[in-house]
């Protein structure tokens, strides 16, 4: 079986004015799909963060990839590895592993397995180990952010949307709107851990919103706050005492290993991190420090499933247990997610998804359901989706009509707060 | 597709008066042979280090694996994990991991491959990631040995053998005996690098025959040497001076990675180990300690081929390089070996195998041939070889006749040498 043709389509989707450190959220995120084709008409999908350079290295990874056979990953990564000069290629300076290897041969990693579960017959879960779990529970993601549904609607909100879609136009600026946003989309989805993505107001308010999700949910409910690094030292200590026995887990209120160490040992709350320890040349740091008790995994920035899966025996072998971060998606990366969170004996909590967020898909039969907060992993063959080739042909139109060629939360926000600056350690 | 069936055979086969640390090798060698049947009536094989004990525990294992999806190794491993008790299981007092459900599942694991790889037309090394080189290189295996073929002939010999079973026959006690062994073999199989399992004669013996070695194959000839760990420190550390330069790597010349961690400190030669990281609980100690700089995985003794696959990972994650320990065995073993290690991209030293000093076979076309030092990965499906049930029948007799119930080199040395013990820490 050979790989024959490559279709790389970026896509924009529509994306509410969501707040988070690094500023705001543009009226649409972009991902990029990638469909492989083989010489026996079989096609597998893959999707990844978008920017007009990630399009360009999947672009520039085709003459790599075309001519491959799909089960052969190890040979497909050393070509990419060899095309984008990967040993010398730099990480970057955010937190996240920016490579464009990682990236790339995750997205096409992805395609791989959806081909060999289709040429197989199996599910992808099947090919990395099996299902330990029918259904994978989801979190509730909650945000901060503006009235309005994003997209031509950036700031203004459908009259006609109701349940979900209309509560998820409206603002959340203080405790009040996270309760009721929480509340909203809990009813809908059935999530029964909640997440507050942090670092946008002053800790105490923060603070002051997750001990009313607790009021609100009761004390049992698993709640899990992320500052995005943006406290100080003595800050997240501080603001940690006030939510102590109420998290689940404290996801990277501080910067880096050293400081999350500090942090956690100060605390002894669990702490989480998909910023501190987010590649494998990051896990010799973390063992040293014990920056963290749980790493969020995440397949688009580890390096794909099976790298994944080896990040999972990892936080086995050195006592760290494991969550799932998200990006703002479509159903390819949440078919994935499934499959691989099903496969993981040790992905004990509820992972993260942005999807609740989003209204477009380029699957065919439209948005996947949820119920009771969780999927059910499908036992069809390879990821278990198709391809809604009008909706990808519209979501690329409207890729082009957007003007956005990367996410910059940063300028998103000066938009709205002309002068506003992202601060690495803001309070 | 379920498992129907599951055939366990303790075998035994002819082995050689082999010397090491814990005593000599009893003329014959045992292993167990499992196969699993599926209700489409594919076969997979699977082998392990044999004992009445192991045979047990794959007998117990019949009611968790019979009914099961060969594809759901979570579950099968997790059921198996359940039966055994494995939570509570010690792992034993010997440097490997002696628990059952790690040989268990190691030879149900492979065994399933086997059927997965046959069920989608795959070798097995293309369903972990495929294959990154065509050739897997071997080791040339050197014991110091009595004369002797092994079996009926346990201290005699064959007059009739000729080329490498004859060389096979002859003592082997000090550095000339090493050195024709070491031709002979290489001669036959044309492996390329050299280990000497030590730990038998005084340090100084032993030292003398590695510089023969060297003498007789050139400086840059890789030589390995494995004391079996009972040295002292200090002798480690002299010896290891007169054998700087000269050996590719130094195999547990000490007890325990504190030890370990000395020696390495005191010489700066690349230390290996099969002996102090033996587990994934062993991982941070050695983390701790920089108790080695290889590792030589087992998927025997590691739980598994996706067990190593994810132990290669961490030998990446943490600068260790990776190297294959082996035991007496069959082709079974030897194709699993084989294909994990085509499919492993930072497996760069030459693999141990025993095989030479074997001469039955349980595989239909009899014994593997070496080329240039090296195993050639077929593309057949599954492990890509058949059983030979008559040989298997016959070797199973033999198992029957010859009386051992497991390995006890202690015993055995004991017949030769009255009152011999084993020391932990002989010299």
């Amino acid at each position: 079986m050979k790989i024959t043709d490559m279709h790389v389509t970026p896509i924009a989707i529509t994306d509410p004015p969501l707040l988070n450190a690094s500023g705001l959220h543009a009226p649409y995120a972009l991902r990029t799909i990638i469909e492989l084709v083989t010489d026996d008409n079989i096609y597998g999908l893959g999707e990844v963060p978008g920017s007009v350079a990630t399009t360009a290295s999947l672009e520039a990874a085709r003459e790599v990839v075309v001519g491959q056979d799909p089960f052969q990953l190890n040979a497909i990564q050393a070509g990419l590895m060899e095309r984008f000069g990967a040993g010398n290629e730099a990480r970057g300076e955010s937190p996240w592993d920016r490579r464009r290897i990682v990236h790339v041969f995750s997205a096409i990693e992805v395609a791989c397995f959806d081909i060999m579960g289709k040429a197989t017959n199996r599910p992808v879960c099947d090919l990395l180990g099996g299902r330990v779990r029918e259904q994978v529970d989801f979190s509730a993601y909650l945000f901060y952010k503006y009235e309005g549904a994003g997209g031509k609607l950036a700031f203004s909100t459908d009259p006609q949307a109701t349940g979900w879609a209309a509560a998820r136009q409206k603002a959340a600026l203080d405790p009040a709107g996270v309760v009721a946003q929480a509340q909203a989309m809990c009813k809908e989805f059935g999530f029964k851990s909640i997440k507050l993505k942090g670092g946008v107001f002053p800790p105490d308010e923060e603070v002051a919103a997750i001990l009313a999700l607790r009021d609100a949910f009761g004390p049992g409910t698993p709640l899990r706050h992320d500052p995005n690094a943006i406290w100080k030292v003595e800050t997240a200590i501080d603001a940690g005492r006030h939510m102590k026995g109420v998290l689940e887990y404290y996801e990277d209120p501080v910067r880096g290993q050293e400081n999350m160490a500090k942090v956690r040992e100060a605390l002894n709350i669990p702490m989480a991190t998909n910023m501190c320890t987010t590649s494998f040349e990051d896990i010799p740091g973390s063992v040293r420090t014990n920056s963290e008790d749980i790493i969020l995994s995440d397949h688009h920035f580890w390096g794909g499933l099976r790298a994944s899966v080896e990040l999972a025996r990892i936080c086995r072998t050195f006592g760290r247990g494991l969550s799932m971060h998200s990006n703002s998606h479509v159903g390819i990366s949440l078919a994935a997610m499934a499959h691989l969170a099903a496969a993981t004996p040790n992905l004990t909590y509820a992972c993260d998804t942005h999807y609740p967020w989003q209204s477009e898909e380029v699957i065919a039969g439209g948005r996947t359901q949820f119920a009771d907060g969780a999927l059910t992993v499908t036992n069809e063959p390879g990821l278990g989706i198709e391809l809604d080739r009008a909706m990808l042909a519209t979501l690329h139109e409207q890729y082009k009509l957007c003007g956005l060629t990367e996410r910059n939360d940063e300028i998103e926000m000066q938009k709205v707060q002309p002068g506003w600056k992202f601060q690495a350690t803001r309070w």
